[in-house]
């Protein structure tokens, strides 16, 4: 068989080729902007002459620092494509750690949203390694103390627009670079290469995952800063889907109406967003009948969520599982062919599951008896495999805590089921174990959600004196004023645990701290509870 | 990323950990089977034990020389298991290229169907490097001049069902061979390799290719030994799909029984196949609407069948393109978003066309001025490179005619239109060039085969001593007694062509010599006629 190494240029090249007419639409600070895969092709080429005279070598990083939109699309295509390595930096990541990931990363070149830029200042004596800094916004360029300073539209004008991609080598080279927290410390990388995008990009395309097609118009709300907004505008631009992205400083009804109008056929993004654009939907009529999956991943999707968008919205809701160190797509859930028949509430039930592992990944779930018993209940650790997993974190000692003998120990704790479906019951350090026996942090709180009060719920463990640790549960009401009752929440509850699992506590507040991704917080929590029984 | 090798058994081993129950259909000589993929996996574990003590070593071939069935599926899993590469032999082959490719292939073991054993008994002197003989049928084993033979099914008994799949340690090494047939002279052989395979039956998984899914059920009518079954049989095992195996001897009432009985919904199969489907469809009425696509390759497909299957049975035909040296999938043409909105007849124009290429392979077509223009009508030969197509045959000094310069010409002559849509005009080598002019054959053929007392047609190339050459019709009428003229069938055609190209002469047949995979063997009828102006 032929030597032809995957490679990501190929994959833009083919939008390219055979569909040059589809549609990239682009909301920015200023308008929505509309492209062609020909414009961005021809831009990404006039991006890669840029960063070349710019002195970007062969597997130098390149860091981003920006929203969703088009421009970030084509610095995705045109940075792999001179073998450079792309960067996708949070932008909600502190002073301190933006400075470290940039210094540990030795990014060379920073391209940064207009918006964005005081975060940036902020930390401009502090990494030394970046030479240029190019703006990307829709005007003339601002003031700004970075320096040197271009404009990326300017950087652009009368390059040419013809480019041949630099011929990859080795599949192996990398390609991305993406930083996850920690629990406590730096961030750690996660150095994606050409080899493990394509397959991931392949992976995302199945009939049975996915399912990522030139037929959709898919919107990732899902960060391009955030494991490369899931895989999507790679697989997307591959099969040349019309692609929408919803840009800066987006809310529920951005989204809603970029779905309602631009008729978006598949989206993806955290459960908060969705619990968002659910309250929104609540609150204004907006046609999103157009929507075929409503993909959800990065934590734990609670019930009624699921039942929300697929019984009120008939809008089919596709719960997915990965993280940062795996590309990240990992496990899908959707019924098999024989269980469609099964009543409403166990489909829910499995829909509710992170699914199965997609093709080309191994996946088992550990204890301290080795593989637990696939009945749904005994639980473990998720170990992971495949070539679309890291196996180290970049330049990083911590990687022996996660990476040993040929898998990732994920921290999450699972469970699998008889059809092989996991399902996730909470991270290793945040299963609360009272009294010997282990409690689900995340069952108490898809149970809390569930109540027509609550927006938000979070459970942590905290240490007691007689049973090591209890759970304490802090809710988030829907309406403030609403008049709701802790009794009121305890008789919810006891409908569904058993009295030594529910809360020795429910706090109202006013939000829950959440990780710079959307997710909870619960370090935060936990620290911020930690003497309750002091 | 981790260093995970891409590998053949990790396919079946997903089937066997997440759809145990999913079932295999399997039409023998005496019986249908149907056994699950826990099963199969049991089975194809025996074998691989089997092989072993039967000394079959790394990287060694092990022959198959048989139908579709389970056993078939067993061997595709176990002989790659144990990293030996499985030769799928074609039964229609002459004795003499049995001979040629067994020796060639330096075949260590044959499996092989009962019905077929007198096929190789014929030459078992001659193929000195087979050391065993394995009967794969229902019963006892039958009498036999091969030695020393063993029967399948007692191999299997009383083995070990566990077995762990040799480690692959290198994708790149080889795991399949198939051999075709070469215009003139002995077959050539194709040599696939793990990583060529797993990255094929991800094409085939595509929502934009064939989408082969777990909900499938699917129903491989092309050869096991003609191009891994188009690699079906792999991608429907690594889904989980449910698979139908037609058997031995099948003809179209025992495929439309199947299909109606067994509610298949996806097929794949030559033209020859379809139009006899078609022809059964037409005397007795089954129940064919669990197809969600028939998949028809290998030849170009006449749009009147497309159009039989798409408009009578309201079933979607896909017409797709490859070859024995491109694993085989190429290009499938589905229409794209937004050409779902044009007329019907358009849509069949296109659909008749073989497709765009799939996300993975690239494709130009080229003449002697270079690329030709992307206008539908400039002609040139098709090149094909990717990770799933051969960079030479197997130990043959004939490899350089095909294969120079980094890509494959496949020979064929295309044309791309606008939309990136490749449509095959011919073989470089039946294109009719006639004073100066080229003829398609094809488009001869389809135009004949629209007609409705016509069941098939063949156009070649015949020596003329003025044009060089002319175009000569052969025809197969439905019905042998139907009186038809010339006059009539010549009316028909010079609606849709000029003067010039229309054939000097239709010749009434009563069939039409085809290969042994079931393409029109214009070779023989060019020898057959090539004395007509002499």
């Amino acid at each position: 068989m032929m030597n032809v190494q995957l490679s990501i240029g190929s994959m833009l090249e083919r939008a390219e080729k055979y569909f040059p007419k589809k549609e990239i639409v682009s909301r920015t600070q200023k308008k929505i902007h509309r492209l062609t895969y020909e414009e961005i092709g021809r831009r990404t080429r006039q991006l890669a002459h840029a960063l070349k005279e710019l002195g970007v070598a062969k597997g130098e990083r390149v860091g981003t620092f920006a929203w969703n939109h088009h421009r970030h699309l084509e610095a995705y295509f045109a940075i792999p494509g001179i073998n450079a390595v792309l960067h996708t930096i949070n932008i909600r990541l502190s002073a301190e750690h933006l400075t470290y990931i940039i210094n540990h990363a030795e990014d060379k070149v920073l391209l940064i949203d207009e918006d964005l830029l005081p975060l940036i200042e902020k930390i401009k004596d502090d990494i030394p390694t970046v030479k240029a800094f190019i703006i990307m916004g829709d005007g003339a360029l601002p003031n700004t103390s970075l320096s040197p300073i271009y404009s990326y539209e300017e950087l652009l004008q009368g390059k040419d627009d013809f480019f041949s991609f630099e011929p990859v080598s080795d599949e192996n080279d990398p390609a991305g670079l993406c930083y996850t927290s920690a629990t406590t410390g730096n961030p750690k990388g996660v150095l994606y290469t050409h080899r493990s995008t394509v397959l991931h990009s392949m992976a995302l395309g199945l009939a049975d995952s996915m399912a990522v097609s030139e037929k959709d118009r898919a919107m990732p709300v899902v960060p391009m800063f955030h494991v490369n907004a899931w895989g999507l505008p790679f697989a997307s631009t591959w099969f040349g889907t019309t692609q929408v992205f919803p840009g800066p400083q987006f809310n529920p009804k951005v989204l809603a109406e970029l779905i309602e109008k631009e008729k978006v056929t598949l989206t993806a993004g955290v459960p908060t967003i969705w619990l968002g654009l659910l309250k929104e939907l609540e609150e204004t009529s907006y046609d999103i009948s157009s929507l075929r999956a409503v993909v959800c991943g990065g934590s734990a999707a609670p019930d009624f969520l699921i039942e929300a968008f697929e019984e009120k919205y008939d809008v089919p809701f596709l719960h997915a599982y990965g993280m940062t160190e795996t590309s990240p797509l990992v496990t899908v859930s959707s019924l098999k062919s024989y269980q469609q028949s099964i009543p409403p509430s166990e489909k829910l039930e499995i829909r509710a599951k992170q699914g199965i592992v997609v093709p080309g990944l191994e996946v088992k779930v550990v204890n301290d008896k080795g593989e637990v018993k696939r009945d749904g209940e005994d639980m473990g650790e998720l170990l992971i495999r495949g070539p679309w997993i890291a196996d180290k974190y970049y330049k990083d000692e911590r990687s022996k805590e996660a990476f040993h003998n040929g898998w990732l120990h994920t921290g999450d704790v699972a469970t699998m089921d008889e059809e092989g479906f996991i399902k996730l019951v909470d991270r290793t350090k945040d299963l609360i174990k009272s009294g010997g026996e282990w409690i689900s942090s995340v069952d108490l709180e898809n149970a809390l959600m569930a109540h027509d009060a609550i927006f938000e719920a979070a459970v942590v463990a905290i240490p007691h004196p007689k049973w090591q640790e209890r759970p304490l549960a802090c809710v988030v009401l829907k309406n403030p004023d609403e008049k709701i009752t802790k009794e009121e929440l305890y008789d919810f509850l006891k409908a569904r645990f058993a009295n030594w699992m529910l809360p020795d506590d429910i706090l109202f507040m006013e939000e829950i701290p959440k990780t710079s991704v959307g997710k909870f917080l619960k370090r935060a929590l936990r620290d911020q509870l930690k003497d309750y029984y002091q």
